[in-house]
């Protein structure tokens, strides 16, 4: 799909919700990458959607920085944010009178708009039916977004042949010596991945050595301590190209082990080919991940985070696979999501398990070749 | 000041306020780094600040991963979010249980709370008074930690220290040729800093080289392309130690360049002179942002981002120095912020200086040591 296929879908959701002006909201202090989904528009600021007095839509981006939406960015309209002072509420009026948007209208805002904020807006726009709200036009984003086209799908191909050659790379810089410390290791992706083709890391590494996999998040994110020394060491990365990011976790295992780490290793491979085995189309994600929970709580382990999630333009977004009551996600066709099982011990290390899944019409597509490597 | 005497601060306010049970959120929803400035965890949680039934303060951690905030958190009590199925809205349930808050107390949360989970909030705790606003505990919060402490500016001294030392390195070997690349230059500081104790960065570096300096943050954050040759070359980095992070930029600067080049690269200097020298007890930080805007509109050119900002816990924080209408900061002894004016054109690359300066009773100080550099 095009950027404009992607916009006219939003339009018609606009045109039977009787929505007369949507605003996505791309800043520092609120984060929400749709707007490069709907424009390419890599940077921050505000896109406003919407129909002007001939009922045509239109699409009005407002940009941060002119000169990289010059470049990168497809819409109907480009006005800089320097224009309105920077501000969101002096943009929304400004679209408002840009599209010239009749008194009455419902007027939509991000649904991640803090209260006092949204108090200013309703304030401001009394005019107007000012709607924040989960069930919006975000949410409709949301779900569109948690469904890859084919071009996505194929940039995910690209981008997983190249975290798998990665992958490949370190286990034999790992195994021979080269990469010792989590630094090294951590480095190493950083300068290869752009070598490859890539913007950058998805997130921030995650390495940790025998001595600091306990922590699900280790913290330092790295260090220049030992990796891949006797005991369980956790890498976890992710790397970013043509937007999206890839998320993988390999468990790096060295002899001599306790029996309680060989306990670990076990149940968080057992745990992940379970997982996998249960993923499948009209399958409620829920049920995966409780099922994963319900195999640790039978081996008396508890996983302290949940077992995957949807990746895209962000490092996490829909669907969510997590074991709570408000998660209704059912896989599709086209989902492309994370299982990433793991269990964390504070006396002997942890382990974690993590590829990239794609669903299709076809079945199970294991994208990434995340593994446990034993050295 | 202890992690205690900063929670002591805000029970007193609390007690003036009538306040009886507050909510810090630090998820990757909405990230707060004032639990670690409360409490040392450097991990995703909640923290509450509240009072028992005799009236005697307490502080509750619910972190993410129990492991990391064993290790570096200081709370009364600390209550992994697991048991609270990692849900903000049943862990605020069970800490009015935990504090046994009674019922009419004045409860709050953070103001960035969005609309739609606000009015969750409101439901489920209708026999409370929840409080969700800008002028509440989050902003006295926010106060007091855009005047930094002793302690803090003896941290600020180490990583000043640091962050000049890698200026030194990067002029060295960017003039001997040996780092010659965006990705070179930004990879030498991910791995130098860590050599020098730090956490890692405070951002992700922007390395610009003369074909895309033009941008405000340049698209990707940094590339394999050339930088420091001829014309205008942007490097804004960023390195944190022990939670903080120092924010610099540099220009490198290499002949030939155009006479618009020249320009501007002495207006941002006079830019940064005249901004510096406006830094004192008392004055309005939105004063010393209009003043330099003023002087680059008298040369027909315009700055497309804020003077600066506070540095800290987080790369932005207050006081914030930008002309706005709504921006009240006064400028007084104990705060760490940065200036840094910058021009950009799309033809002709463009041109930033930014330095952290701390200002005390003595007067002002630059911490660090960037400018600009002609090779």
């Amino acid at each position: 799909m095009s950027y404009e296929d992607r916009r006219n879908k939003l339009y018609q959701w606009m045109a039977e919700e009787r929505v007369g002006l949507a605003m996505f909201e791309h800043t520092e202090a609120r984060q929400d990458p749709s707007i490069r989904w709907m424009t390419g528009h890599p940077g921050d600021g505000l896109l406003f959607l919407g129909f002007d007095p001939q009922g045509k839509s239109h699409s009005l981006l407002v940009p941060w920085d002119i000169n990289i939406a010059l470049i990168y960015a497809e819409a109907d309209s480009v006005i800089p944010y320097t224009e309105f002072e920077r501000q969101p509420l002096k943009a929304f009026q400004g679209a408002i009178a840009y599209f010239k948007i009749p008194f009455g209208s419902k007027v939509e805002i991000p649904p991640v708009t803090p209260y006092p904020l949204f108090l200013h807006y309703v304030e401001a726009f009394i005019d107007f039916e000012v709607l924040c709200r989960n069930g919006g036009i975000h949410r409709e984003v949301e779900v569109l977004r948690a469904v890859k086209d084919p071009k996505e799908i194929g940039i995910y191909r690209n981008l997983s042949a190249i975290t798998n050659e990665l992958i490949d790379v370190l286990e034999e810089q790992i195994r021979s010596g080269e990469l010792n410390t989590e630094g090294a290791v951590a480095l190493f992706i950083e300068a290869e991945c752009r070598k490859r083709g890539c913007e950058g890391m998805g997130f921030e590494t995650l390495a940790a050595g025998p001595q600091r996999s306990f922590g699900i998040h280790p913290f330092p994110a790295y260090t220049g301590g030992d990796f891949a020394t006797p005991g369980l060491s956790i890498l976890d990365f992710g790397l970013k190209y043509g937007g999206y990011t890839s998320d993988v976790t390999l468990t790096f295992v060295r002899a001599p082990l306790s029996r309680t780490q060989e306990r670990l290793l076990t149940l968080t491979e057992r745990a992940y080919r379970l997982a996998l085995a249960m993923v499948g189309e009209g399958t409620a994600a829920k049920t995966i991940a409780a099922a994963v929970d319900a195999f640790f709580g039978n081996a008396k382990k508890s996983m302290p985070h949940a077992l995957g999630h949807g990746i895209g333009l962000e490092a996490h977004e829909s669907p969510s696979l997590r074991n709570r009551a408000d998660n209704d996600w059912v896989l599709k066709p086209g989902m492309i999501f994370t299982l990433e099982p793991g269990l964390y011990d504070p006396a002997h290390g942890g382990c974690r398990l993590e590829n990239d899944i794609l669903l299709t019409e076809a079945g199970t597509e294991v994208l990434t070749n995340a593994r446990i490597i034993r050295l």
